[in-house]
């Protein structure tokens, strides 16, 4: 147990904080910690014409008669090389008082965004950037079936400052063996409010945003986008189906078609408002074969790096944010 | 309450997560976005002989004979010309269940850790690495007198992936009306384990650390520091006092020159393995006007910034480390 060469999921002596342990992400390459400018096209596995350098593809859409793992896809989802978890994790939970433990057990995944080399999500026309949007809903499907998952995290690492390492556009899946400790906050929460009001916390949310108007950013039939009322970073945004719903891969046509409408314009805004913004998006969703719920409610949260995390943060886990929300969403507002 | 103009702290609607909103950071230059190779010795406010370009000195420790705000001065604290937080920060609570906040009161002190341009702490002899230690204990010892302050976070940012925006060797000292989530988290977890198991949990952990080894950095008369078993960062390691006292300020002469060695050897191997390695340190200790519990443990926590903070980590609150704590502690070990 004292040196994994698998990854170890281990929990903090005093309180309830998991780290993911995990030796092999030390041996991936870190291109982007060289100049920003390099365009690195020459050698990026994952543009169009070098399959061969990823692992298989486990999704892609692809021209009729095109080849799995050869040219002629638009979007493919392959397993990350430098896995942060593994299927085949081994090694036995510890339930040790003070050093407890388990075998980092999941899935990581790569979702390469198109097969172009762009930089820049937010660059790429509507239709490519919604099949990203469908690649979150036809994986996290997927996952259901894998016994060993229990919940599937989807993120975007967009630029250094937001610790992405690979510059052709792209984001992850990290599917894991028990849901993380933000999200069953999130969860107890949700269930809290429920309890004591009878709503849903975020539908709720959605309703005094609108009235106040002040955070609101953008709104369609099927979505709404509001700057986050104690958002811990300039320009943090939360996107909203507006029909209650736990599970984000249950979400319709229309909806996901809206989702990533106003997920494209915001970031693109974010890219005029500071140049290039590095940035994440998170996607917070039910664990996967967790029944729908009254209480909880998927949403996307949208988190600009312009500001760093420091010892202030790291101490106490109260972000400073120098950029009022309301101030926020007039400036977003403002371009869209 | 909408557009605050002084800090205010907000809470998340769904989650027990504070925010600071504090639009007066905004304005702060933020001279380490420049190439690092800057040395910004001309025109630096923390320099000796540029007293007048920072606020008043609350604390400096001074050749005999020297004027307050003049030259002559070992180390200096002063208030933060772009505080996160005020002592005079006006408006009133809200209590609303979805939007909650509270006035930004405190202090904001920096610890200017030498007078000549120095960016590294841990490049200072002992007797002035000493007189930081030395610093943070004064500092909080005044601050228990202000009623206004519950809680004071002592915090060093070394390199812009730290969050540092100041070259000169410096860290800060943020003093807040309430304590802060993390810390009344660990507070709590420690309350929970001595109710339990009658004892301290840091105590436990450290005599656990001692049998098994393999995560111990050093130890000393006074001092312990061992390697984190669930580090967030590579080479995270913490210090703690070997007797069992729960506030930082009320430590010994003997316990600081341990303590100060010891941070001071820790730092100075980062950087022989990193070069010039980004890191933060955190003090955990009781809130100021908190009894001594037998529950509690001061430490101070090394964070060296070798691994990024991305969407993964803010999704989850699950940080992933490449690099086992059993390793680190050896490479550590290795040079001291």
């Amino acid at each position: 147990m004292n040196h994994p060469v698998v990854p170890q999921l281990r929990k903090d002596p005093i309180v309830d904080r998991w780290v993911l342990i995990a030796p092999e992400r030390a041996e991936r390459p870190t291109e982007l910690e060289e100049p920003a400018h390099l365009a690195h096209h020459e050698t990026c596995p994952f543009c169009e014409g070098r399959e061969r350098e990823t692992t298989p593809e486990v999704l892609a859409f692809r021209a009729p008669g095109s080849q799995p793992d050869g040219p002629g896809w638009k979007l493919r989802v392959v397993a990350n090389r430098y896995p942060a978890v593994r299927g085949d994790a081994g090694g036995t939970p510890c339930t040790d008082k003070l050093f407890a433990s388990h075998p980092g057990v999941g899935a990581h995944e790569v979702v390469v965004e198109c097969p172009q080399h762009e930089a820049s999500l937010a660059a790429l026309p509507p239709d490519q950037f919604r099949l990203v949007f469908t690649a979150y809903r036809d994986r996290l499907k997927s996952l259901r079936d894998d016994e060993r998952i229990a919940y599937a995290q989807v993120f975007k690492n967009h630029g250094v400052a937001a610790g992405a390492s690979v510059e052709h556009a792209h984001s992850q899946i990290l599917a894991l063996s028990q849901a993380p400790h933000e999200l069953r906050n999130e969860y107890d929460a949700a269930e809290r409010y429920h309890r004591t009001h009878g709503r849903c916390v975020f539908c709720d949310l959605l309703g005094r945003e609108r009235d106040a108007g002040v955070r609101m950013v953008s709104e369609t039939e099927h979505v709404a986008a509001f700057a986050a009322f104690a958002g811990r970073f300039p320009y943090e945004t939360w996107l909203l189906p507006i029909r209650h719903a736990g599970h984000y891969d249950r979400l319709s046509d229309a909806e996901l078609t809206d989702a990533a409408s106003v997920v494209r314009t915001i970031l693109r805004r974010l890219g005029d408002l500071n140049e290039d913004a590095a940035y994440n998006y998170v996607l917070h969703t039910l664990p996967l074969r967790v029944a729908e719920s009254p209480a909880y409610h998927w949403h996307l949260e949208i988190l600009p790096r312009l500001t760093g995390i420091a010892g202030f943060e790291l101490a106490t886990g109260c972000f400073a944010n120098p950029v009022p929300p309301e101030e926020a969403a007039a400036r977003l507002r403002a371009g869209i």
